[in-house]
């Protein structure tokens, strides 16, 4: 058993890391930068010792440069360094995309000693990296400094909040170690990953060769499970840095708190869903197999008419029905149970809504967040997704996103 | 060869067929039905003699009771009646939904002599359908009428205008044939057909055993090729009503003429996308397996972000290119090129849009329609879909559909 403080401060909170953020002007039109809450374009992670470090990155086959970048470091390589920038997601680059980093990482080499630094991008799909401007950061950047909260919203895109959390895990032993983690994405969110960045910092002493499972393990449960638009960037990374300062680890309660805050980012992201208003919960259950519970939940998830009618607070549950026919799975009208919350809003006897049960459906949908369970009757399988509502605003800000 | 000739007044160009529709009061609120144009809610459509008759159905488990309902007659049955109604989709009715057609073809036979009468119907999900009101319409139609117009007008939901079409075939022989079709539909569009009802006359004297291939492969290259928003409805049905009264058949003619009319009838729809405002070809060649091309072609015109940008005119080739690297097929950026109607947009030599280059793809993106090609460069297999963009509208709309 362990006892686990929310910490403020992010990133700060973990001993010998160092990060913030410099604005170098590539964010020319600020008021089109996603939020006030935006500040700087550049940001760095640094550590005082070498980290291992695990990666999860996006499944689109066009990765972008800074992913390929880092994949040709040898397998189980440390690093101490994490550069990132906003605006430019440095994709569809081709070789020059990549010889850029190095660019850039061989100008920071002449500033600081760094040992096989990293790189991580967000923004506009296909133009080349604005060198002379992000190595102007390397003048300004204090790098024996933290500030996450800089870090944070630095990183930031069509985001409007930073996203950031820190938790102290006190063992009964009085020993403790600190996770905390910065994350940006609101749109692009999709089941395989997402248009995100999420850099996890531990002083926690993991055994580098538990640290990969750990991670994928998380990121299943909790980025591959929202989906905001069914869109899967070329960018997507989810970084662990462990530098093993706190010489303390328990592995149940390693894995507890990394799977609680990469759960608790995703639910962030999905509540910054771009436009997005709502979190639902979609679970499916009494499925024959796991595939199918997951294939049906994700295509609630994922579908717009789904999505418009929570925006409209429309209790119609045909829409959810038709979205599991059309999903493909094995399903029969006649053993379909549907739920909002403990509300039973659609089985066999009971297909049309009474006035009574349509006004109670209609003030769940009301909540900002809320569940739909579909038992589909016919097993015993189950998956949980979650998705939020498509509004206006979606349409807004992805019609205006590059201008 | 033949000679086609486009003719007006749909349905009334087929010999021995009737048409028509009235007004039961099932549109509750005129001002929400879709369009002004609306006129109606239960439409017919009747033939002086035994028809032949194929019909392409949803690939959505559920499918609706008007679907069931024909199912149910022996394989290869001939009808002369066709009831079509809007407002209720009588689908997720279970049992009692097919009864309550029975009840309603008992009663309409006890008006008229009809054989083997099926149904039609497209509106909202989950609702028993009003029986009496529906069959109060056949104290006011005239069954040996024909008002293809008000039939085409009837059948709308969302539609913003009524689609009908009607051409005749002159051979060399000099005799001719009619094919008309009435069809409604504008959201819920998605590859496996759509949430659309298409009903087909034809006077030719096609053979029986021929129809249901000939439609299949019609509806193949028309309606599974348009997506408005990538749901599929639960009553999505094509029917093909053959009555030979012209005594007249070319097989080429006819399929060629059959495709036609479900082609432009499908582009008619997509025109029509809720909210839309553009028809965007996305023809992906170049693949190495022709499922790879469709499976990649099908991602572009499904895709938010890449629907989002074409709503607001971005000449963004990065959401063309990361969608289809989403899309899990075999492809690299190094051998991808796009085309934005003539003008290439994306090649390995050539990433960065200049202003020239983006200058002309924001003009081609300014028409009503263009096209995008994505050649993937590994092979020889090519597919093309069609999309629209995706507008505020479109999210008012089906936000707002059921109220």
């Amino acid at each position: 058993m362990f006892k686990l403080i929310e910490l403020e401060n992010g990133l700060e909170n973990v001993q010998g890391f160092y990060c913030g953020a410099t604005n170098v002007g590539m964010r020319t039109n600020p008021a089109n930068s996603g939020s006030s809450d935006v500040d700087g374009d550049v940001a760095f992670i640094r550590s005082e010792v070498p980290c291992d470090v695990s990666a999860v990155f996006t499944s689109n086959t066009f990765q972008a440069a800074p992913l390929k970048h880092y994949q040709k470091y040898p397998k189980g390589f440390q690093t101490d360094f994490v550069l990132i920038n906003a605006k430019n997601a440095n994709a569809m680059t081709g070789e020059k995309g990549i010889e850029d980093i190095d660019n850039i990482m061989s100008t920071l080499s002449s500033k600081i000693p760094v040992l096989n630094p990293v790189m991580a991008s967000t923004g506009v799909i296909g133009y080349r990296l604005p060198i002379d401007k992000i190595t102007s950061a390397f003048d300004t950047l204090d790098f024996s400094a933290s500030h996450s909260h800089k870090a944070a919203r630095a990183i930031m895109t069509t985001d409007s909040f930073k996203k950031e959390l820190a938790y102290r895990i006190e063992l009964d032993s009085g020993k403790h170690f600190n996770i905390a983690a910065i994350c940006k994405g609101a749109g692009m969110i999709n089941p395989a990953m997402a248009t995100m960045l999420c850099f996890i910092t531990t002083d926690a002493a993991v055994p580098k060769e538990e640290m990969d499972a750990l991670l994928l393990e998380s990121t299943e449960s909790s980025f591959n499970r929202i989906s905001v638009d069914g869109d899967t960037s070329t960018n997507d990374t989810v970084l662990l840095l462990s530098n093993k300062k706190s010489k303390v680890y328990d592995k149940a309660a390693f894995q507890a708190v990394l799977s609680k805050i990469m759960f608790e980012l995703a639910m962030m992201i999905l509540k910054d869903g771009e436009g997005a208003n709502k979190v639902v919960a979609f679970e499916v259950k009494g499925a024959k197999t796991l595939e199918e519970a997951k294939k049906a939940s994700m295509a609630l998830s994922n579908s717009l008419l789904v999505k418009t009618a929570l925006f409209g607070e429309d209790p119609n549950w045909g829409r959810i029905a038709s979205t599991i026919g059309a999903s493909g799975i094995a399903c029969d009208d006649s053993t379909l149970t549907i739920h909002y919350d403990d509300l039973l809003i659609y089985s066999n006897e009971f297909r049309e809504l009474d006035k009574i049960r349509e006004d109670k459906a209609y003030k769940i949908m009301k909540q900002e967040s809320f569940k739909v369970t579909c038992d589909i009757g016919l097993g015993s399988a189950s998956y949980i997704s979650y998705g939020c509502d498509l509004s206006y605003e979606y349409v807004k800000i992805n019609a205006e996103y590059r201008t």
